[in-house]
């Protein structure tokens, strides 16, 4: 399924498989990140999406957010969001973050509880919880109901591209590609 | 100043007076937020932004933040934003909240700590924390740099519109506009 | 139902229960509006839309119009349109126009006939024939196929919205409120 | 000068050059139609535009407004507006109105006064007054503050295109170009 | 049918009637052109497209290519496209090419292969192979999944607008009207 | 400098330092890929474009073209255009090309000359010359007058990212993000 992104003609589209009783405000409401508030930090970096996928009310309102929980020593790693910004809002704890521009300029930062740090639209970008010992606790907005992730190491080295392409790209050899694939597939 | 909303074709948009050093990782970053993450709750209901005009990276980027720190037993006067829709994460405390569509239907929630609530773009809406004793917080994404607010008691009788054609349009007398105008006027 | 209202890939948009003959010449045609021309003025004020819900054709074409007839001393109250700006165009008559911007600064002006005014997208303005004797006409176009309407009485003092919320927002007591929400409720 | 027309994120757009007193409600008014309204039908097709060139307010504003006065037997010639779709509402008199769309198929109509007519975006269209004594007037609405006009006409056969590149167009001969260039010619 | 050009919420757009097997490379991939990279050329000027109708991958990635073959001293007649701009590149040959603006200026260029021209959006454009002995060939790019394309003599002069409109229009009689209809008709 | 990429509301952008005698059709015209059409292979592969940058007058016309030159053997190594899907052309030679969706999964195809494919918007994608003999040419469109690269090789590991970050995000040690980096870094 798809859907446009820009400016709808009507207040807010129902999904077309809604049935019964009309919407009313339960609609406009997505609960799946109660939890998270209070919750024990998770054992790996945790993602939290509320995008049009799992809350179908933002179709056609141009914005989502995002719960990003990192425990110690965690990072997300890098990648882009290919319809979106990202502005970040430290809730708790430390981040390092960057983001490298088309120039291939690095821009990186060290966040404080509270600070706000915005990644531009499309460009490679990542976080990193340097803290030994503190969880950090982190919501993203973006301008689109769905902006998408590439996640790069998943990417590039998890889906089956040529292991001979991957080598001449980044200039190494065969074996260095294979070894950074069987590092990054899934454990059985 | 005036700029436009949409998919920019650089990276980023650097404000015309930026002059001296070139842009680092600070220009992306927001700190006026730090404080409020630990901070006393205020005495009335306070709206921080992160819009382009207190965070000049946002320009070009389709997104904005506000921070609402509500005491026990305020509101958050019916409004509009004219730019975006609002998608808005309670982070403690309770609030209730309700926006009217354009068949002037009430849509209202109670929402509990993580709950979020998607008021759609450009409809009135309000926010209120009923609990007589404890503060609220949360955080809004909106998905424009500059969404904009209209404030609907403060826009309609502190801006010197005519009594009569308030009175006719509310289908009241003039006496009654002017005391809601006094009510609503800043206090010397 | 909803569309997208921006650039469609198609000369026009058919409705989707389209069946029997092909669309001619009269799809593109609206006549509602024919017997407004040499009508006799309506008791009170009226506005007749010409988007996308009456004129299916406009989908896509980011394009429609109202026809707006104010008998003497009649008033369009405060209201918005979230999809768009308005052009209002004077046939007839004389009216006194206005809007707040998001500064809370009132523009406001005497229109005579032939004169054009533009309220910005999205923000709050009314229009009213402050003539005793005469009815004035106008017609106002819109970027966009179904601009919406807020109208801020009808919207704020007859959707239920509580009572104890509202005299906070207006800085009243619940007895105005209620007064208010009477002097607009709908007549048996 | 190029200005974007889509959303904007400000209320409404200043020319750069506004210098001395503040905006007031005069930069929102258009008073050249102020005429119009009552004026003598003009000897021949007039167009009278209200959009961004000469009514600055409606930079970003996306919605644009022009006045047409068609004399008994007067036609507007097939034209397209390359940044907008028209939507057509005939105040007075009658009118024959057509468009062709990209599968070269005609859409026509004969409106009488009060009917609207929509002519989707960037398709040839004409109005024809076929009365051979009532003038007709018409009021013309755009999703754009600057829709163009490309006459079609004056476009092909006054601007020094080569001939002969015309009559392989046109597959005619030379002679005939010239003749049509000469018909459409400025007078001296 | 219709689909909305701009940002799309997904990485691409399913056709509805998909059904059996899930999509692979095969579905992104267009080979129509494959055979006219050797071809001889054909005997009269032709275009052959990849927008939205041949090649459904492209819905909603608001791109297209059309390839142009030009036999010697052959023309693409006047035409506009709705909705994009065309940026050709000159593979093999020259080419005589322009456009006109809203304002009725020509700007023309002759072109060497290898050469790019950009057609600004909606404006009316021609080319012409003026070599009398070799043929040209071109590729051109499209900022739309489907810019559609209005090709003047047809549209003007094959789709029965009245003869009589036309003549006024093109200020000249009848009888040319009908000798231009009669040279661009269908031959049987 | 930055630009707002969507309809723009004149015909064309005339840059700011225009200055002296008019534009002409010399402005609408790109000669540095003239060369390139019949010319040697580079030694590597190597991208010529013609966007905004390069080609002023594509500003607000939404619409770029590249040419793509593949010695034997060589590829574009894995990167992202984030403003903009890629429709390529494959003039000469034969190509091995994938990408892979925000599902992770990876679509691949072998053209032969004259196929196209469609790259996604925002995905990460790759091209390879497999022949050891042939060289191949390509020229690729885009949907905006500067989509930009997002190279990954350079992004990822010459940008000064802090080794341990991405040896974390790669699930590898120092040693080889070091090794990787040294590979990559520009020779002496």
């Amino acid at each position: 399924m798809a859907f446009a992104d820009p400016d709808i003609t009507s207040d807010f589209v129902l999904p077309s498989n809604v049935t019964g009783s009309p919407v009313d405000g339960n609609f406009f409401t997505f609960t799946s990140t109660r939890a998270l508030v209070s919750a024990q930090p998770p054992p790996n970096f945790k993602v939290t999406k509320a995008s049009m996928a799992e809350f179908p009310a933002l179709n056609g309102q141009s914005v989502s957010l995002a719960v990003l929980q990192f425990p110690a020593g965690t990072t997300n790693p890098p990648h882009t969001h290919p319809r979106s910004a990202e502005l970040l809002f430290l809730l708790d704890g430390s981040l390092e973050v960057g983001f490298v521009d088309t120039t291939n300029k690095l821009f990186s930062q060290t966040l404080k509880a509270g600070d706000m740090f915005v990644f531009p639209k499309g460009l490679v970008h990542f976080q990193y919880n340097a803290d030994a010992q503190k969880p950090a606790l982190a919501v993203s907005a973006f301008g689109s109901a769905n902006a998408g992730t590439v996640s790069l190491p998943v990417t590039l080295f998890t889906t089956s591209i040529d292991d001979m392409i991957l080598a001449k790209a980044f200039k190494t050899d065969v074996a260095t590609i294979q070894a950074l694939k069987a590092g990054l597939a899934p454990k059985p």
